[in-house]
C-alpha cells in the first residue's frame, strides 16, 4: 500500500493563528484514492525545519505533499529550499509566466505582473501543475519512484490542485487499492458501554478492516474502514459487517452510513418530504449553517430567524410578555412559543427553537452560563429538551448545542 | 526559549475524518507564556507510530503535549504506549478512580463506573491532572528536565486541562520569556504589491521581531512577533512599529490590533454606538453565527433572518415579485430590497443581506454558481457589491462571503 506524508509549512500554523484545513482535505482525497496518510508533520517557515521535513518525509513514505511557504513575501522560503534540497535550482518557467501574466489579466491585475515575475521561478527538474486560483504554481519532483508535490497554501487554492491534478495523476501513475469505509452513527450508548456490547463482533473483524470510535456529543459513530483490491467484494464485506452488528444495536441506529449529522437529516426530510425552519437564539444562525452546508437543503429548508434581542421574540414570534415575565427567556415556554411562532411564520412541517446562555457571562436575567432549551415541534408534536453545559466555551457550546438539537431531530423523526 | 512539540494522535485526523482543532488551541496557549511550538505532528493511534514520535518529541523539545488515544475502547492504545516507552507500568490510582467515581455519579451515570474502571490506570512515575470534564485524565511525566503531558482528544475536555492546569504549571514552574503580537489588518493593498511597498520597514524589523503576511480574502493581516523578557519594552517596540508603518500604508488600514473580523466590527459598532441586523440567503445563517460569536454581541446584533425559500424574501422581507421576475433572485435588486426589509424588520443602524448561489448547481433561475450580490446599509446609505467565485467549493465559498460582507462593512464604516 502507498503511504502518503504531509507537510504543513507556515508559522502561522505553529503559532496557533490559523487553524489548518488543507490536511483534513488532502488526508481525505488521499484515502479516496487509497493512499494512506502515515504523518501529518506542521513545520516551520524556517530552511533547517523545511530540509528536515523533506528528508524524514521523502525517506519514510512514497508521495509527499506540502503546502504554504510559496507566496510572494519574505516570510515564504518554500521554493528555494526545495530546489537546493534536490541539488537543483530555480529557472524561470515561460510557460508558467505566461499562465501567471494571463491569471493577472483575467483578474484586471496586469499591474503586477512585475511584482509576481518571481513566482514563475521552480526547480529546474520539476513539473508544474497550473495553479488556476492564484498565482503560486504547484510543483512536481521525482526522485528514485517517490514523488513531492509542493503546493501554496491557501485552502481554495489547494482544493482544486488536488482534486482535478494530484488526485488523477497519482490514479493514473499507481494501481492502487480500494479504502472503503461505513460509518454507522450510534445514540444513547456511552462509548464504554457500546465497546463491550460489540467486544464479541469487533474482535471478529477481519484483518483487512478496521474499526474506530469517534464521539461527538452523545453520539458515537462507529468508522469501518476496509482495504483491498477489490471494490465489489469490500462492499459486500462492509454491508455483512452491519447485518451482523445490526442486532447488537437494536434501535440505537441513526444512521447506517452518514457522517455528517446535517446530511443525515437531509436523507430523513426528503425521503418524507418534510419542509423545516429554524429559531435560534443562543446558536445565533448555527443550525441554520448546518442545515444549508448540505447541498439541495433548499428543497426542504425554508428559513430561519435569529431574534437575538429578546424583543424580536415577541415581536416576530408572538412570544409572550408574560411567559418572559414569568420564566425568563431562558425556559421551557420560551423555546416552546418560539419553535410555534416559527412554525407558523415559514409554514413548515419541522420548526426547531433554541434558547440560552453562550457565556461567558449570565444573561440578564441572571441565568447560568451553558444552560440552554430547545424545542422541536414535529406537526402537532412537540418535546423540550434541556441542557446544561457550563464548562464548554462560547464557541464550543454554540457548537454542541447545534450538533445535538439535529441530532435529536433526526432520534425523534427515525426512532420514535 | 522553552519549544514545545504537539503529538496529535489519531487515525481519524490522518483518514481525514475529523479536522484537528486542538493543536490551534494548545499552540495559541503555548505561545502565550513564551514556549515556541516548532512541530505538530499528526501520528496513528498505532504502537510504534507513537513511540517514534515520542521518541523523536522528547529529544527535540522541552514539553511535548499529545492528544488523543485515551478512550476506553480497544483502537485507543496511547497510555500503554507511554508507560511503556518509558519502562514504567499501569497502576490504578486511587485518587483518580475516586474523582472518575464522582464523575459519573454527577453525571447520573453511575452504572459506566465498572466499564471506566481502566481509565484511573496511570504510569507509576506520573502526576495525574483531573480531567472535570470527562473520565480520561490527563497524565505529565518528567524525564531529565523534560515533560510531556498525555491528554484525551475532546476538544472540550483539552482546553480546561490545558488552560487551567497545564499553562499555569508551565508558567510556574519556567522562567519564561513573553511572546507578543500584533496583528495589523490592511485592505485593498495584494499581498505582492503590499511587500514591494513596505520592504524598508520590513528590512528595518529588529531581530527579536519578525513579520508574517497572513492573507484573506482581499485583507492581508500583517503579524509582528516580538520576543523578550520585558513586557512592557516589547509592548513599547510594537507600537513604536506601528508608528513606523502608519504613513506607508495610509488609509488602507482596517485595524491596527485585530485578528478576528468579527471582533474588529465588534470594537466599531461598540464605539459608534450602531445596531446591526442581517438578511442571508446564500451565506444560510453564517454572518449571523460569526456576529453572535463575539461574547457581548447582544448589546448591537439585533436579530437576522435567512429567508431561504425566495417566497419569504417577499412575503417576510417585501422584496418585490417584479424585482425577481425582472432580475430573478440573485440580482443587485433583490439584495438592496432585502437589506432595505431587513432595516426595517429589526429597525436597526445597519443592515446586510446577501443573495447568490452556493452551488454546486445553478440555482433556479439558471444563475451561475459562484456569483453573489450583497448589500450594506448604514442607515439611509447604501452599497451593492457583486462577487463571482466560480472556483470556490460550497463551504468556501460560504465562508468567503460571510468575511468578506462583514469586511466591506467594516470598511464602509471606518475608512469611508
Amino acid at each position: 500500500m502507498k503511504q502518503a506524508i504531509l507537510l504543513i509549512i507556515g508559522d502561522e500554523i505553529l503559532s496557533g493563528n490559523v487553524q489548518d484545513s488543507n490536511s483534513c482535505f488532502i488526508a481525505s482525497a488521499m484515502k479516496g484514492i487509497g493512499i494512506e496518510v502515515k504523518e501529518i508533520i506542521a513545520l516551520a517557515d524556517e530552511a533547517s525545519s523545511i530540509t528536515r521535513g523533506l528528508e524524514y518525509a521523502l525517506a519514510n513514505a512514497d508521495v509527499v505533499i506540502s503546502t504554504g511557504g510559496l507566496g510572494p513575501t519574505k516570510d515564504d522560503k518554500t521554493k528555494k529550499i526545495v530546489a537546493s534540497f534536490f541539488g537543483d535550482e530555480l529557472v524561470s518557467d515561460s510557460e508558467t509566466l505566461a499562465h501567471l501574466k494571463n491569471y493577472l489579466i483575467k483578474r484586471n491585475r496586469a499591474e503586477l505582473f512585475e511584482i509576481n515575475r518571481s513566482q514563475a521561478d521552480v526547480p529546474s527538474k520539476c513539473k508544474v501543475l497550473q495553479n488556476h486560483n492564484g498565482t503560486a504554481p504547484c510543483m512536481m519532483m521525482e526522485e528514485q519512484g517517490r514523488l513531492l508535490f509542493v503546493l501554496p497554501g491557501v485552502p481554495y487554492e489547494v482544493k482544486p490542485l488536488v482534486r482535478d491534478q494530484i488526485v488523477p495523476l497519482l490514479a493514473e501513475k499507481w494501481d492502487l487499492p480500494y479504502i472503503m469505509t461505513k460509518i454507522i452513527s450510534v445514540v444513547d450508548f456511552p462509548e464504554s458501554q457500546l465497546s463491550e456490547h460489540i467486544a464479541s463482533w469487533e474482535d471478529a473483524l477481519p484483518s483487512n478492516v478496521s474499526l474506530a470510535y469517534l464521539p461527538t456529543g452523545n453520539r458515537v459513530r462507529l468508522k469501518l474502514t476496509a482495504k483491498g483490491s477489490d471494490k465489489k467484494a469490500l462492499e459486500v464485506q462492509l454491508s455483512k459487517l452491519s447485518e451482523d452488528l445490526k442486532p447488537l444495536v437494536k434501535g440505537k441506529i441513526l444512521s447506517w452510513n452518514g457522517d455528517n449529522i446535517a446530511e443525515i437529516l437531509a436523507e430523513v426530510l426528503k425521503e418524507r418530504k418534510l419542509s423545516i425552519a429554524t429559531a435560534e437564539s443562543c446558536t445565533g444562525g448555527t443550525i441554520a449553517k448546518m442545515i444549508t452546508s448540505v447541498s439541495g437543503s433548499s428543497a426542504y429548508f425554508i428559513g430561519g430567524i435569529v431574534p437575538y434581542d429578546y424583543h424580536q421574540k415577541i415581536k416576530i414570534l408572538g412570544v409572550s410578555e408574560e411567559s418572559i415575565r414569568l420564566h425568563t427567556v431562558v425556559s421551557e415556554a420560551v423555546a416552546q412559543e418560539m419553535s410555534k411562532g416559527c412554525q407558523n411564520m415559514f409554514d413548515t412541517d419541522i420548526a426547531v427553537a433554541t434558547t440560552g446562555v453562550a457565556g461567558p457571562n449570565k444573561d440578564e436575567f441572571n441565568n447560568d452560563v451553558g444552560i440552554v432549551y430547545y424545542s422541536i415541534r414535529i406537526k402537532d408534536k412537540e418535546k423540550t429538551y434541556k441542557l446544561h453545559l457550563p464548562h464548554l466555551v462560547r464557541e464550543d457550546f454554540v457548537n454542541f448545542v447545534s450538533q445535538r438539537v439535529i441530532q435529536d431531530l433526526v432520534v425523534m423523526l427515525s426512532l420514535s
